[in-house]
């Protein structure tokens, strides 16, 4: 059975909210906490309300469970929660087939192209959560950050736990579908249509592509229009992930306009 | 002498265009490279065109050269530069007083409370650059992350070779002196005017909280408004480099349109 350990007040506290929603039955969770400080309180608070495991243990023992983690997430601040029983695809990661079928009529969705810093990964779920982007498509490699649930999780302050991701092992395919679905495709790139000129639809697919290369040939060759956020300045761009943020803003501001 | 050992690609062109537009004496700069890429085949040739020193060496040598550097700057890639006699404050880190004098009719200034991650203040920084920002003022606090110049440059992208920085040592006083230059101090937190609704002025200051807790206080009181980007979702915030990147675009957006 695969056991998650998550870190991090934002990404612990979302992931209770999450299961105490859904509440399924084959997954257990756990807290252990060291210190009761305000922040751990209220999850504790959550959690018990939830009839979820909570256990006060020392310092130690916080240490030892989290030193399988990778580095970045090891940092547990006196709180963890345990879950065991999550799908290797946690509730919010789905099948891009699946969820065409039932997407709303006013969808964003974002494809990220080699985007694999969950840094970056982390802040954009983030953008999409509070800019209300519909979905996150990133291609599946098994070997990357976004696999792992215990770090996106905590790089995105519990975003994870809300926004649906579909992993693909095709993006060029991906986009196919996505176009075929009513979706007009834009790739962020420099050279094309500044963004103050661009009228999203409703329907709406942005590809960020990765800061050093771009987006990929055969992927740009899929998009509609190409979108360029204008900038001045010395250096080539900007993080991307920061990139990503002002085009779902942008989106986002014209929807509450209309 | 100081010594500075510069890694990652951006962190490295930047610094080598910085130093061939203004040649200081003090300063020299050397190249060490083990892998000739296309990428570092272009920093050498503009390295030579300024005849700054460069060195072929073995990979072990540049491993050595990195190791007393903090583990998120050791990554070299096959290409280090090391700067002997840069100033402790760095060419662009300058004095807010002596900044206000000089500063531009249409001038917008960053200014971020305890946002001390780098991987933060270095997206910040290229936000600035590309948004046009014509200054970033952060606490004075010797220990911070923000305070090497090694983790920000990289960070940054390079970003940090151009946009002016003044580190202080009280961030009230900081905004006192520039309201009373003239600039409106915005202060970047929830519930406050809504974004698409403020006309930014040609003096604009905007403030950064932390993430956790926000702006302090003291800071808050000296705010002319708050402004606060339109969002929905489950999670509590923007990650900060996300929400000054939106702000510092609006900016820039109604800037052009003026």
């Amino acid at each position: 059975m695969s056991k998650n350990i998550y870190t991090g007040f934002h990404a612990v506290e979302e992931k209770v909210k999450l299961y105490s929603v859904s509440k399924p039955k084959e997954i257990s969770l756990k807290i252990f906490y060291s210190k009761p400080g305000p922040r751990i309180k209220k999850i504790i608070s959550l959690a018990k309300d939830s009839n979820f495991e909570v256990s006060l243990v020392n310092e130690k023992e916080l240490d030892s469970m989290v030193s399988s983690l990778p580095e970045t997430a090891r940092d547990h601040r006196g709180i963890i929660l345990l879950v065991e029983g999550e799908k290797e695809n946690s509730k919010n990661q789905i099948q891009l087939e699946q969820w065409i079928t039932c997407c709303p009529e006013n969808a964003v969705v974002i494809v990220l192209d080699s985007v694999t810093d969950p840094h970056n990964v982390g802040a954009i779920l983030r953008s999409c959560d509070q800019f209300g982007a519909s979905l996150m498509v990133v291609p599946d490699h098994r070997s990357a950050d976004i696999n792992n649930n215990e770090i996106i999780a905590r790089a995105s302050a519990g975003a994870s736990s809300w926004v649906d991701v579909a992993k693909v092992p095709n993006l060029v395919r991906a986009v196919q579908i996505l176009k075929s679905a009513g979706f007009w495709i834009y790739g962020a790139d420099a050279g094309g249509t500044t963004l103050s000129k661009i009228k999203f639809p409703k329907k709406t697919c942005i590809i960020m592509g990765s800061e050093g290369s771009g987006i990929a040939r055969l992927l740009q060759e899929q998009c509609d229009e190409i979108v360029s956020i204008p900038t001045c300045g010395k250096i080539d761009s900007l993080n991307v992930s920061v990139a990503a943020g002002v085009l779902l803003y942008e989106a986002y501001r014209q929807k509450l306009e209309n």
